[in-house]
């Protein structure tokens, strides 16, 4: 079972960085974004106030890791060929000054950088100056470049998120045993996700280690949707306790070697009364349909719009809060979305989620998430879960 | 017990918006972070690739959220006067544009407009215009309007980081019960953090609301550091199994009403040798000559170089990785910081977490942090966990 990427697949992207940049004609690239530094690096880290940032010069097939003296040790886990660190932030001299330093260093800082922000996009706190207010040389935004590089994934990622799929359907299958009259949801969620997680982490043996920071390698819950709040389609975790007739809308992902799976659910606690099994029933349509419109050579916008077509057709409208869903990966969102205002044309390798929903405001919620593949000609299912509406009928 | 900020709370910050913004001759503020969207509006989403702001007006007291259709219902919920809508990222029109219209509509659009940042910051995909390249008007940076507010903690700010203290401080007794010999350290955290997130819910009641997304109202972990890699300040959660004669750097918190706080500790599984008990002690020299420097009216500066003269005294300046402590508060890092570089005057009322920490690689790492108040003439600890070798050492 894979549960990281090989130092080739990092190789075979310096590759992909090392030819774009003498194709653009850049002299250097300066990552700051997390997931960037990780496409190049490997380095998973958590962020904070203090920079780190990723430069990677062609000709050498090197990458330099900037970080603070904190993650010197941590940072050696990383496929890179050079660290260099500061001492802290803001500290006296502040780190975008030494990371400019770096650059003159490295005889770039006169040149044209490719970045894929100019500067560290910081939170946490943080302040300081552009990278374009440090060096002499022109700074090109080159966001796109990685990014792209990300829509259609490798082997290797596929067999990650495939893995990860696993882990989030067990996790759900615990949560959907649990789920029973009367239970809190944070403690069905957290009973199910320990028990997914500890099943993952003795499979996945000692070599498992999570590159994000939380605690459970393999997670289902409910995040709030539940019974009439169930029509929120991003309601935070509540403290609701579950009552028969109560729509539950799930969701459940677990992280391998970085990489993400979304596994939602409908369910509901009792049998369904008529207007549950009409929109679950709807819901289904518009899914199915989304699946039948995922095909390479369309574009993401179509996929969009012939869901809303059902919408149209099923004369649900009312019920439409959100687009058809959105690629996955590294990111738990990443472009680009099934959605009529991207016109990206589809690709076999991309990975999305499908999960066109229906609200209804003081009733409830319906939305089934499902992670596929785009193969030759279709798309794949990579969540393996039950979708129909008796296997999703909680006994109470 | 208060759980969450009042209305009243948020009506003082909109007359705080209100004096800033006409002093300074601004004709609106547009907020895009999550945290200051928070502050002014006590809307706390998921953020995604689906832009929200916020927008003030002087002289109406009345603040508009722009958010997505996904969000219409869920921010009803916040303590805004208007709630207005786009329809979906990226759709047909771009959500920053459906923005620059509203703040035509608002007639504004031709103004004075402070901002927190120049467009949404994004991630998750988001790609997007600046807003000053959406609307005639001048944008301006007010980023620390807003940020400096949230320096000083209010009245019930201060009570909502107790209350998360309490129940920060809950989960590492449980955490510390269950660290034996043999244990796997997701499982340990996993069942600390349930039982104390249980009791956390059942006490605080049906009232209480998680406004972060994630599983666990309060949590006790290790994060990785375990034996040899407690020397990774960061490193991040593994598979590590509990052995004696580890070192163990912890983290506990919980989150009440938004607000955070922070309990670190280091443990020793079994009898300490005598360098662990000689590391350990210098690292209570090393946060006591914070906690004596910490007054109104020094600089965070001040503390930072009191503690690293700790470091030199001692001669122990190679295990320095970091600075002292950062604020904490909405957000798990704020400014200022216990740093050399930080110049900023120390206020009653501002609330740090106070953390030097002592890094051996291959060896251990040994942290505690606390969660301390500044009052009118000293600090104040709101953690109330032992801080002693004899109650941190675990039986075998």
């Amino acid at each position: 079972m894979p549960i990281s990427l090989s130092v080739e697949e990092f190789a075979r992207r310096r590759r992909f960085v090392e030819q774009a940049l003498v194709h653009r004609e850049w002299d250097a690239l300066c990552l700051f974004s997390p997931t960037q530094v990780f496409y190049l690096t490997g380095f998973a880290f958590i962020a904070t106030e203090r920079p780190i940032g990723a430069i990677f010069v062609p000709g050498k097939d090197d990458v330099t890791l900037f970080v603070p003296e904190l993650e010197r040790e941590h940072a050696e886990r990383a496929q890179v060929q050079q660290i260099r660190t500061y001492v802290e932030y803001p500290d006296a001299v502040h780190p975008m000054k030494v990371f400019a330093d770096l650059l003159k260093e490295l005889g770039v800082a006169g040149g044209r950088l490719a970045v894929d922000a100019d500067g560290y996009g910081g939170g946490y706190g943080y302040v300081g100056p552009k990278l374009s207010e440090c060096v002499a040389g022109e700074v090109v935004s080159s966001k796109d470049l990685i990014e792209h590089a990300m829509w259609v994934k490798s082997e290797e990622e596929i067999e990650l998120i495939r893995e990860s799929c696993r882990w989030g359907d067990l996790a759900h299958r615990y949560l959907q045993e649990f789920s029973v009259e009367g239970a809190n949801e944070t403690d069905v969620s957290v009973r199910a996700s320990h028990r997914a997680s500890m099943e993952m982490v003795t499979a996945l043996g000692p070599g498992f280690r999570a590159m994000r920071y939380g605690t459970f390698p393999a997670h289902a819950g409910f995040r709030g949707q539940i019974g009439a709040d169930s029509a929120l389609p991003h309601a935070m975790t509540s403290n609701a306790v579950l009552r028969t007739g109560d729509v539950l809308v799930t969701g459940a992902a677990s992280e391998v070697g970085g990489y993400l799976s979304e596994l939602e659910r409908t369910m509901i606690l009792g049998p369904p009364n008529d207007e549950q099994r009409r929109y679950f029933e709807e819901m289904i349509l518009l899914q199915d349909a989304a699946f039948d419109a995922i095909r390479p050579g369309s574009t993401c916008a179509d996929v969009d719009r012939a869901v809303r077509a059902v919408y149209a057709e099923r004369g649900i409208e009312e019920t439409w809060r959100h687009h058809t869903g959105h690629a996955i990966g590294y990111g738990m969102h990443e472009a680009p979305f099934f959605d009529i205002g991207d016109e990206t044309v589809i690709e076999p390798g991309m990975v999305f989620t499908v999960e066109p929903g229906i609200y209804v405001p003081g009733f409830g919620g319906f939305r089934h998430s499902d992670t596929v593949l785009v193969t030759e000609s279709a798309c794949e299912l990579m969540t393996d879960y039950p979708r129909d509406l008796e296997s999703l009928t909680l006994p109470v």
